[in-house]
């Protein structure tokens, strides 16, 4: 069995409960609110910034040349996303230029984009490579379920379109392929590490649509987004 | 105002809430439970491993010798606080050599310690300081208003002694001036991070005991004890 | 006077001195020895595998995200580079797969190598940019200086080209203004810096004209080679 | 055979040009012109500031406590070496303070430092030590070598002093030993890359003595100093 899929059966409880999630299903359905929306757009607009950086340096970690070239094209492709999507949303959702540079990010975001800076600046490419992937991967299955349903609300409708295109599958197929190479020359210590890393990486995008869905903050620094 | 001064005024709200936390209350009354002791100390054990971690690479970012040197000595005397404390704890708690080998970090101990070093490999001295710090400080005025009192627990009286110290002391004055030290010679943009990062490792301060009191455990990466 | 400008000053020493340098004027009249330039190439391509990562490490200390698409760009882009010219000349010049797993980088080629990393994990985006910016701006001066001339060794007409392009003015100006924006916010002390990395490139770029004209080994390590 | 013994094998050419060196045995003999002497305290003085530094992250990359505590303890020598040998020697020198605050290090001792920075920030433990060892070791066996010479010199008899007691034997040992039990656990790339490192530290070694030797200067960075 390949690498990426005992990975992907590990972790089939909390895609699944990133699936049956009322943000996600909301969001198919038309039945979530705007506001949790909001809140998910300005936290993933930060995570993508984070996660951007974390490409870099894994284009920073990799032994080949080709490898390095094509880790910067994918944090050129998250800014390309992070353009086409967000600038889109956030004009529709009427958030101010103002919002977005208070914006402190909520505590899953934070947390989550942290993990992966803690990988990226102390692990290998293989361990860098397991800490993207379920935010790649899962999205990708997130897009193939929802292909053809029609949300009511267009917003919505538009975000599940950006997962479900051939493009994005591609880019996905691209890091597993690369997470089973790794793997491969992998001691069984790093494989330890890389597997671990994907599973938390994959508790934290279930804590993702859980903070979008209740409006999480931290519990005592709401001070921090008026320090700037 | 000193900068230490100012921080300490903004961290008022959730400083309060760690001394009023059942966990440090009940510490003190001997009236928490030893499961979420446990719970604790094999959580601390690991934060600590990587706040030794933070205090060398903040030696390793310190400009000139003597800074390098005390931050070095600082993350020495992490590990000989951790050697004091947690064998002690480990052995009266009956925390076997297994259960250690295969501990997995709570959620809040994680996410505490990826912030802790995210800091540390992408901010300045000031920065990490500003990070670090609030466990120091934090932890003796809780040493402090718990001096003299006796829980009827002795593990728990062993634990409140250990932050009472004037050795203790010591040390976190040092690192308060060096913070206000290093807060005259930073930017407006620098010490609004140092805030950001004070106020943060506060908030994570509260979330630690909240962990304790709960025993708190990933949504569904049960599986990743197992793993190893 | 802009930072570029005055930067361009202080080195018009060491420039002037790549630019007579006898391995840059034997390109152009074609009397370089044709194995001084394969020492050159050997190590040119080890030297571009690091600044690409350098480059990659700039995308990760970007604070916008469009900067760190631009950066992840440029990295890709050394890789193009690296692809059409080195792959070109290798087989031109007869240089062997094995020959080129097994190389070493001469001792100047590590050492400008080295600087740069060490930039690039402890500096700003600022100081990167400015220890990368000689490598940039020297090759582009001297296209600039023999577009026209006709080497009489093809191979060598063909790497004059590859420096005198609009494409390639392009990338330079690009950085050259990143440069000069970064510099406008930057403390004294990060510009005292950000000079020094900036005058230190460019004597590593003298030395590494001198490293290929003189086959430049190691003193001791020979062996190193062998070593794999 | 221990790799560390493989390693000494290796070397064995270096560490004896190291050992001739007019420098080694002009301090020795007393005939070492003051003026090399003075280039050398200044340049190692930069040289252990970037030593400590590496110490300090080989701690940060330890993955257990007491290794760590172990590396953080070996930085503070180096702090305490410095005090002693070099606020000594720089008072009998006539070292100003204004000439230690104008100093920019020679090629050889920046290139040595960039080397070990390059190793620290991108390779594992094994590979850090690996790299700082023939620093300790080589000045161990000069120490034993010149043990019981009186040199003309008095400040030169200081030096060598230094380097000839038990305490620093210990060190260089604890050292040696941890090299060897890394190499152990690692794999053949890993180790590959040990050697490469040590290797290299050892001809950085004999270039240190040659730059104090020849008062070493950049080709055309002299304006450096003139910067700050």
């Amino acid at each position: 069995m390949k690498f990426s899929a005992y990975l992907r059966q590990k972790v089939e409880g909390s895609w699944q409960a990133s699936f049956d999630h009322p943000f996600v299903t909301g969001v198919a359905d038309g039945t979530l609110p705007l506001d949790a929306f909001q809140h998910y757009v300005l936290n993933d607009s930060y995570y993508l910034s984070v996660f951007a950086k974390v490409q870099a340096l894994g284009a920073a970690r990799a032994t080949d040349m080709q490898t390095m070239s094509r880790m910067a094209f994918h944090a050129q492709g998250t800014y390309e996303a992070e353009m086409d999507l967000h600038r889109n949303f956030s004009v529709r959702l009427g958030i101010s230029e103002e919002q977005k540079a208070n914006f402190r990010p909520a505590p899953s975001a934070y947390n989550y984009a942290n993990h992966l800076m803690a990988v990226a600046y102390t692990g290998t490419l293989g361990e860098i490579i397991a800490a993207l992937l379920p935010c790649y991967w899962l999205y990708w299955e997130i897009g193939e379920r929802y292909k053809g349903v029609q949300s009511p609300e267009p917003i919505y409708q538009d975000w599940i379109n950006a997962y479900g295109g051939e493009w994005f599958g591609e880019l996905v197929q691209e890091q597993i392929n690369r997470l089973d190479a790794l793997a491969e020359l992998a001691s069984e210590e790093e494989k330890r590490r890389m597997e671990q890393h994907f599973i938390l990486s994959s508790d934290y995008e279930y804590s993702f649509w859980q903070m979008a869905y209740t409006l999480e903050q931290w519990p005592y620094a709401e001070h921090v987004a008026v320090a700037k």
